[in-house]
């Protein structure tokens, strides 16, 4: 199978024009390997994030969101100390097993109707702490934007925060889509973040128009000691830095994470509401950030994926997932639809 | 500490023309992700490294040299079994103990004069087959090119394959400059690889041109069984894999491998050639590849240094390690000789 | 806190006198460590099991079921492989993450009503077979005795190893108290684990009488390739064996497993038959083995538990798990429903 | 093979008289299972322990050796710090790789010729000090007595100590025949091991007339924090404690452990004194504790082997190692001298 418009997934777009030219511009000559020497093109990009995120944290670049969240989570707990997150959290539920390998962790897996978790649901856990037979909660991971297509609102993540500090635990946030959830929001990083107390953030970009490349930023930068030695371990040091750094640095430069977010959620809202004028497609949830969920009619599947490729998310209810990404054109929102009127009244 | 030029490693270059350009090209529209789906770029690679080794292999295409030896191994070992090693290779020596912590496995370890090992050095190990209180010896880990400039020739490789598979173990290569090797002994990759009985390969790019991205090669195609997992669990999946696909599919094709490897070889020469003019300098080892050691006064250092940046391979004796890349100029050479001229008869 | 008489656990009680006699009777003189060179009594005892289990398997033992469990699933699984259990596995639920440490595998867990696991449960797990993002489902695991007092019958048993087979999968068996299993069903252990396709059986006696010790029975003999290794890196290989040995070779004879076993599920029944005399507690669950579940007004608990010790399983439903073992006493039954008389009707 | 005289190992032999009454006579009734609720004879048995060591520690029974080590070690570090230990060193050489697969850490092996290490071998590996490439040295292991039968004096270890804590270290001591060693040295545990620094020690028993046990005792107490989980995950934790804790407490009683090594290092030098008769028998080390090594004509050896049993410990040089038991008899030493007589001079 070769190119195709797609819903698919925004991991399936390529790479925006800024970040290429970023990556065009920073290929010149010789320059520190792995960003040591205090590497001037990895210095600038951590400094761009220090224009988002405050002075007070560290950032360590890892080659994709697998190795964000597994290293940015096994670094701050023991084995034996458990990953509290939702059944559909991506650590939990596509990562082929990589934290139980790579921390020897267990995850604590809730059930969630939208992919939030909320303090209750963890609440009944903590009858485990100081028993020896049982995994010690000590970690409760997020995902902003959940796998769900919601988004935490600042108050339930603080709400998480406290209940996780309060019980000596930490938290992290998953950001793969961190900038699909700041524009839905209307907010800067910062307000949904720092200011309510996340701990750890894997920082996605490679949906948004990145190349590879994802960071691990420890807000609490108390937690970030030793972290270069578990990014090498964990086989994620990068011998030619600047080329991570580089895309980094232009994506926080001039907001083209806003640029390209927001153009993607804006797709996912016009596709959202040109789906709701058909009688037989139900949106199944509020469009809050680039995923459209719907239930299509079963047996039109086939025949739109042939024009169009995109996730069945649930073969049960026919519930599908189209994700708009950075590079959606209105003609493809437009096509979509017309492929599905073919088959759908 | 920024732009300097510098023989402190192949991968202080950037990326050469053609890799850049073929990453330019392959960025334009939606592709399937991870390489599934029998996704073009990818299968087209995949193509190319089958014209070199033959159909009968297998290739995954992962992020790093770290990633490609600890993963290669792993896969084909269980933790209670050992890998023989050079002490001096990069899999015991650079990995931060990434071996260790993803397989679990034991490196067993030989001292070497020139980074090679040998049967006969690996034959007193046997001595543990069977006893249960011992790690089983199961794979022999060599380095093409080793990390001290050597180049093994098929020859030598033969014997150790047959040693490994007499004695029901494997062996692997780190082929991190692999090219260079080739070049070096004037062969195709086969000859001293499939040809001579090599189990398993990591195929590396990254230190002669290439941005990111490592392959793994099964030579020996059945150990590739569910390798696609080991992959996902070791954080090793790329989501836009064309762009790791498309640099390989380019490096294979022609012969742009040679033509760096090529260079890097002749400028080494050269300056091994430069260094021996001078009565102070001792240039150690034969300049096998890309790399020239030579033992430099120890006073002299940190004045060349302040000019052309390089590693100090042993502080006792003063030997430092020069590598050249597939961009260094003769003038670089040349520049560097007279920065040296500077202080040393 | 010191000695009081308890239906807190089987593993509250001693050793049972005739195993105690063994473990006397083999202390004398000097005998091979770690059950090597065919040392006679553990050659003696792994005889015994193939009198039970016939001559096809191969036996190893360890120190607890925890290991037993963990290593003998992890030995046939890599780590990118998932165990199937229930929820309330004792492997999933109490074990403080052992398997995820040990193996780096997954557990996919299943709600279950009594324990037990069913076939339809696990069909949908097995979408993620082929798919590279997901483990990949290898080994079902059952607890025989479950752990809320259920036993599978052996058409159970079958109906899951059939499944397993089909789909390329393994069963184990949890048998921490397989004696008062084969006792509740009326038959030998042989009857429900190698005549319905049991692969690997962690086979328990310390919850019936001895003083240490679990045998890792490899049913599917081929499954047991290595597995002194797996044991040895586990840390589970005992260097004075005989002490394991001679206590599983008296277990095994004369049906001590079964005088044990049948006393203590007898006293289970004569507790739950005298419970369901009081109009305030209600027996939850069938009393199949030795353990008795049962519901006492959640005011009342604190007053039983100064006279005799037990554990609260369900705190919100105020469930209690009362456990009888080889060496409870009518008087204790008696005793404790005296007990309960002050404060119940 | 059955029961041989033997000079095997110090594990060939049964438990001593007092242990097995002790076990015997800590068997009625019921009381807490895992040491738990401060039942009374684990709390008794780590009395014990303060009285020798201090009130300032904290003591864990584990099953085994490999697993005190392991897991007491492991409990300190990360997987990217590493071990150093000698090459000779138990952990290394034999335990099947059990301190890599459990801790995921690498062990930097120094070469002795008596088995014991010395700072100024450790100071090199410092050179990896916040180097991100390397396994970080944190953790210094040293066997007391040694794998080659010597004992370390005070002052050793109290340079490695003040070496180790001066680089941010700490000091391990594998305390298998740690009796054996007091008894060498004329010294109570103490002046040793807590006064000259030890961080944490594995006291062993099982090799000096216990059935099986082994206790982790971290004399700087601040690490021990957690550590009932890191052996639960371990698999370490027993069921029926008591019968752990019992022997421990017997062998810390009246100096039952001083009785038992006395007495093997006692027959250790007999037998050393009666081979040097010989002409043709070399005593190739100093005799320190309960092993001998001596160099028997290699011819001899398997004739000599057919009465007595015993490690060939260098195949090349015919030495062997002789080991002496609490349990070995005067007669034994004198049967073994009469059955060398008739074929060595």
């Amino acid at each position: 199978m070769n190119e195709i418009k797609s819903f698919a997934s925004d991991n399936w777009s390529g790479v925006c024009p800024e970040v290429m030219e970023a990556l065009v511009k920073v290929n010149h000559g010789h320059i520190a390997a792995y960003g040591e020497l205090d590497e001037a093109v990895t210095t600038a990009a951590i400094e761009k994030f220090k224009k988002y995120f405050g002075n007070d944290i560290a950032v360590f670049f890892v080659y994709n969101g697998t190795s964000a969240n597994v290293l940015g989570t096994s670094h701050v707990i023991r084995s034996y100390q458990a990953i509290v997150a939702a059944h559909s959290a991506h650590m939990n539920d596509d990562e082929c097993g990589a934290p139980e390998k790579i921390s020897g962790s267990k995850i604590l897996q809730l059930e969630t109707e939208d992919g939030k978790i909320k303090p209750e649901q963890i609440l009944p856990l903590l009858n485990s702490i100081g028993f020896q037979h049982h995994s010690q909660p000590k970690i409760i991971s997020i995902s902003q934007v959940t796998e769900k297509g919601t988004v935490y609102k600042p108050e339930e993540v603080k709400a998480l925060a406290e209940f996780a500090h309060a019980h000596n635990m930490y938290l992290h946030m998953d950001g793969a889509r961190i900038s699909n959830a700041a524009v839905s929001l209307g907010m800067d990083f910062k307000s949904f973040t720092v200011d309510v107390g996340v701990d750890v953030l894997s920082f996605g970009g490679t949906k948004n128009g990145l190349m590879f490349g994802e960071a691990v930023v420890f807000l609490n930068k108390v937690l970030a000691a030793d972290f270069e030695y578990t990014r090498k371990q964990g086989m994620q040091l990068h011998s030619k830095m600047r080329f991570i750094s580089t895309q980094f640095d232009r994506y926080l430069t001039d907001e083209l994470w806003k640029k390209n977010a927001s153009h993607a959620n804006k797709m996912a809202e016009m596709l959202s509401e040109k789906l709701q004028q058909f009688e037989q497609v139900i949106v199944t949830r509020k469009t809050e950030a680039n995923g459209v969920f719907a239930i299509i009619p079963k047996e039109v599947l086939p025949k739109v994926q042939e024009e169009y490729f995109f996730h069945v998310w649930d073969v049960n209810t026919s519930e599908v997932r189209l994700m708009c990404s950075w590079d959606t054109a209105p003609e493809d929102i437009d096509g979509f639809v017309a492929a599905l009127k073919k088959w759908v009244k």
